[in-house]
């Protein structure tokens, strides 16, 4: 009813997180009436960020540098290394403003019920960037959940007898809370309060 | 902290209905995470729809053709003309497969609150289809609404006197209902049970 190219948007918004089949043709609608000023400049900066932004092959963050902006700046400390889920756990910790070391991103969780071993995750990534040297702490600033805690045991242990500490978010992460989730200063709070795992 | 090319997607992507500054955060990660078979596709499809699909200037409906395939298709019933606030309403009545005429989009509704009078909407374009000839009964597919309702009998005031019958849904809408949020059925019924306004 609505022709092939409308009907292809509306699957493709349809298939964003939050968006069924109803909620994507709502979607379609308001860029078709707001052409000008919504579709035009949206098609723009998604096409921009599709041939400009890719993971930072140092930490797996997202930038149009690479390494990223955080993995490039001298006023990060590079002794202390977060390890997080995804890069939505990664903005979720910077917009606390309460963490100055650096980031490596796992893309995901252990979790044998998925089927995610420790080869699907960015662990490489971390071993790599400890026998480097020069990190002092690696912080694991996973979820609550036991995909979460399966992973921090699973890293502490990979980690254990090397020079470095490890340590986990603690106090004020609620059980099964996602970091994205949570606001800015239960997150702070959880930082500073890390205890050793 | 996510870079300006980031930070301008989430913007636009939070202009979107039912979008918030969070969600669109979400939704500019996964795109990102699914850059290949997610963003540019939905990059591809809007730039696409945006130069392709322009609004039917004898209906109002969105199509890539101007008349729509509505408008141009020799098997729907020029006398029956049914009038919709809006394409999400067109599309409404289309999904129920029980209306065989032709659509006059009106853009909207009359408010005295928002400041919406009959030179805002698309009513020059009813008269003038009604004035042409042919059609033998409107249809005010209209909201049950305080808005809705003062539009249905604004148009029915500006139709008297002519050859034309003008009807308006009747049996089945809900108060406060809006029509892209009722089930086929539902419209099916108010549309078979319309009566004179
Ligand atoms: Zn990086
Ligand atoms: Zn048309």
């Amino acid at each position: 009813m609505a022709g092939p190219e409308i009907e292809r948007l509306i699957q493709l918004l349809a298939r964003l997180p939050g968006l069924g089949p109803r909620s994507a043709r709502r979607v379609a609608l308001r860029l078709l009436e707001r052409r000008e000023i919504l579709m035009e400049p949206l098609a723009q900066a998604l096409t921009e960020a599709a041939a400009r932004i890719r993971p930072c092959r140092r930490c797996g963050n997202f930038d149009t540098v690479d390494p990223c902006a955080i993995c490039a700046d001298p006023r990060r400390d590079p002794s202390l290394l977060c390890v997080v889920e995804d890069v939505a756990a990664l903005w979720a910790m910077e917009r606390t403003g309460s963490f100055s070391g650096r980031y490596v991103v796992l893309g995901g969780l252990l979790s044998a019920l998925d089927g995610v071993g420790p080869d699907d995750l960015g662990i490489g990534r971390l071993l790599d960037r400890v026998g480097e040297g020069g990190v002092a702490e690696v912080i694991l600033a996973l979820p609550a959940t036991v995909d979460g805690q399966t992973t921090a045991h699973y890293l502490a242990e990979r980690l254990e007898g090397g020079a470095v500490a490890v340590s986990g978010l603690a106090q004020g992460v609620p059980v099964g809370g996602d970091l994205d989730h949570l606001d800015d200063g239960t997150i702070t709070a959880a930082l500073r309060a890390r205890r050793r795992v």
